[in-house]
């Protein structure tokens, strides 16, 4: 509230509050009722302790940079969706992403940071997309990258999945597959069919396969005029199945010549078995030649995670090992693998699944509910419960008892603590359980142990 | 990662990389070194789970939001601090404060809350201000507003200081003091000395008397055309001095016959007695008559929060009660009362002052350094280490014992696990203390316990 002051202290006539302006919230940008606001938070919450837990550094960049830093990769020009503008004489963009500003970051703050460096950052980045449901020109982006400086030891990039593996554990929407695949080996087959000058032609086309099907694949290459046989060895590559030690084997048969589709199989082969020794179980990770993960950005290793159950929300989590960060800002090679959440609209698809549980309007666990005037005592019992990391709030407007009841069932609360003339003189509360409605008088001395016991 | 390259997939020509752009961060924008934002995270997260001890639900507001909606209160004139700019054909501002977001959204969404509302939202908000030290355009505000329907009793303006004293006392910045205040004292006193009109003004200058002390006050009071008599009333109302009940005896005994000023001493001293109950300690918390908090958007108690230690920080948590939160937007009557913490110009001034310890460049307890060809015992333990919570990173580069010990005092690891091959074969790990150098062999079953009570 304080420093709202600041702003209005101005000479400026104040609009008359008669004329009511429609109190509204911006399409494309999401704004959630507490019940959402409480499962977003603990999505939120999760994502960041795994990331913490395997050793990731926090980083906060600032939303708001100069346009010729955050648009450095296409020469200082923005796409439509970019939202720039300018204030006084400076050019600003606001992010679009939390890569551009990681590679400034690590450019400009070189000399002060320990490489490999392991960062984290969850915040907000904005694009000025068409809006349609799930799409939105707001949302959070919860990004891990491990940088090397110079160079970067393959091991990370099997790391990677199980960082993966134990973030999608924790938030508990079911089964999943991480899929990944190595660029190199697409690369080589371009390479070696001597088609690279339509290599980004052919990484879209084959990008789409899971959308349009084989055959379309198949007519789109031939309508770029690539040669029969061209196509054939492109779709045997693609027709690939198995199981990952298959794959692999099946990768080799093919007998492609090309030292680059020889490193990218030499590098799935060793993620492959690296990621078991992360603890991945078998059958959350699967090789998918399909996977190209757009453009020239990734050079190597690439991945995208599907829910099983939700096929059709695609993938919840994507990025690869790309061989240099900060090539607009510096000469060192800063090569690095990373991947990102989005989580804005993960929580939207799964809120619309219904994977998602909505149940309470308040994070706290007990409401008291004083029926005394003295509000000494349940003042003193909340402050016990808060010191033992019990969120409470003490309900003090003063209210008939079905009033108070009613904001706690409206909220879900799931106790409340009673505390009337007897409770005070007792020092005890009456409990009540607000889902089966038992209720049971404990002293102030136990009330902290169980109310923790209930709720952990 | 993942989502970069849709932008990047246009056929634009990309900038040449042998032109580099100078890595810069905007002035007037925070953006730390890792070390200082693991204490930037450590007192945002103390805030945050204050805040919800307390039982206050958590908001996200986006930070663009229609200019007709932001500005409602200046009839969408905006002032130059403010960002604003068009996209498409939609006038977009980016949020000044919490204050103005939350009014919209509890006019948006009043049927789908429960009253009294108890939010808390901390984020990001930007003004365009003069960049000067420790002056910021994109800074954090944590702010929590309870809003009543109709009404709010006046018991929760002496809660907000029990919120305060949590806060401060967990933060861990020594001693503190609540200074607070009642509007209706000054706007009372002002009426019955019947200059209501120039309330304003005198509202301005009474809260300066700190930086400029009382002769000038009187000065400026004189240039303003007060009389001599009403200038001795003022000054004697603000040289009353003692601790609370001394301070509201002195107030009565003023003798001003007003209706305001007889509710605004019958609030402070109700408020003052509350906030005893709330377990707030005595020599925390002071009725401070200097206080006014700006211009007139508080209508009773009023709040500042000083460190003892370093008054020249001014104060670090302020607000207040106000009668009215959304008349922008809504006829309905929302009361309520609130703080803000703003947290980013705390930060810079505790890091400056020496208050805030910079220790870690890392979250991470545990560096585990694997000397030995096969990762899957040191993984395996870095597993264990994890499930049981603890944050640890495995140094995976192949570098020498040396480079690996390195990195560990550069970022400023607690701990080293270090496994060789008899550590492998054994199924231990030894232990390295960092700061103290002892070193101990530890099982693998016992790893968790010792590493959970070293740390905490």
């Amino acid at each position: 509230m304080g420093n709202l002051n600041d702003l209005n202290n101005s000479d400026k006539p104040a609009r008359n509050p008669a004329d009511k302006v429609e109190p509204r919230t911006l399409p494309g940008f999401m704004e959630l009722l507490p019940k959402e606001q409480i499962q977003f938070n603990k999505m939120y919450d999760i994502i960041r302790k795994t990331y913490e837990l395997f050793g990731f550094i926090p980083l906060d960049t600032p939303i708001l940079e100069s346009a010729e830093v955050l648009l450095a990769k296409a020469g200082g020009e923005s796409d439509k969706q970019i939202y720039r503008f300018s204030k006084g004489d400076t050019d600003l963009t606001m992010r679009f992403d939390l890569t551009v500003p990681l590679a400034k970051y690590v450019a400009k703050n070189y000399n002060n940071l320990a490489f490999p460096f392991r960062r984290y950052q969850i915040g907000k980045v904005y694009r000025g997309e068409k809006t349609q449901k799930g799409r939105y020109r707001e949302f959070y982006q919860c990004d891990i990258d491990i940088i090397g400086d110079g160079k970067l030891s393959l091991i990370n990039d099997a790391e990677i999945p199980s960082i993966i593996y134990n973030t999608f554990k924790a938030l508990g929407f079911g089964a999943f597959q991480i899929k990944f695949n190595n660029r190199k080996i697409l690369n080589g087959l371009l390479e070696y069919l001597q088609v690279e000058e339509q290599a980004s032609e052919v990484m879209r086309i084959i990008d789409k396969i899971d959308k349009v099907g084989n055959e379309n694949v198949v007519n789109e290459l031939a309508g770029l005029g690539f040669r029969n046989d061209h196509i054939d060895k492109i779709t045997k590559y693609l027709s690939i199945k198995g199981d990952n030690l298959e794959i692999i084997s099946q990768l080799k048969s093919l007998d492609i010549e090309n030292a680059t589709y020889a490193l990218g199989l030499q590098e799935i082969s060793q993620v492959n078995e690296f990621i078991q020794m992360f603890g991945v179980p078998d059958y959350n990770y699967t090789i998918d030649l399909t996977i190209a993960r757009g453009l020239d950005y990734y050079t190597g290793t690439v991945y995208e995670t599907t829910l099983n159950d939700y096929p059709g929300i695609g993938s919840v989590c994507s990025g690869g090992r790309y061989d240099n960060l900060a090539e607009y800002y510096t000469d060192r090679k800063l090569p690095g693998v990373g991947i990102s959440i989005g989580l804005t609209r993960l929580f939207y698809q799964l809120e619309k699944a219904g994977i998602v549980k909505l149940a309470n309007a308040t994070p706290s666990s007990i409401l008291i509910v004083p029926i005394v005037d003295d509000l000494s005592y349940p003042l003193e019992l909340a402050s016990k419960l808060r010191k033992g990391g019990i969120d409470t709030e003490v309900y003090l407007e003063p209210k008939s008892l079905k009033a108070k009841l009613n904001y706690a069932n409206r909220l879900g609360f799931p106790y409340v603590g009673i505390i009337g003339d007897t409770e005070s003189d007792e020092r005890t509360v009456t409990i009540k359980n607000m889902e089966s409605g038992e209720q049971n008088k404990v002293s102030f001395d136990d009330v902290l142990d169980i109310i923790a016991s209930k709720i952990r």
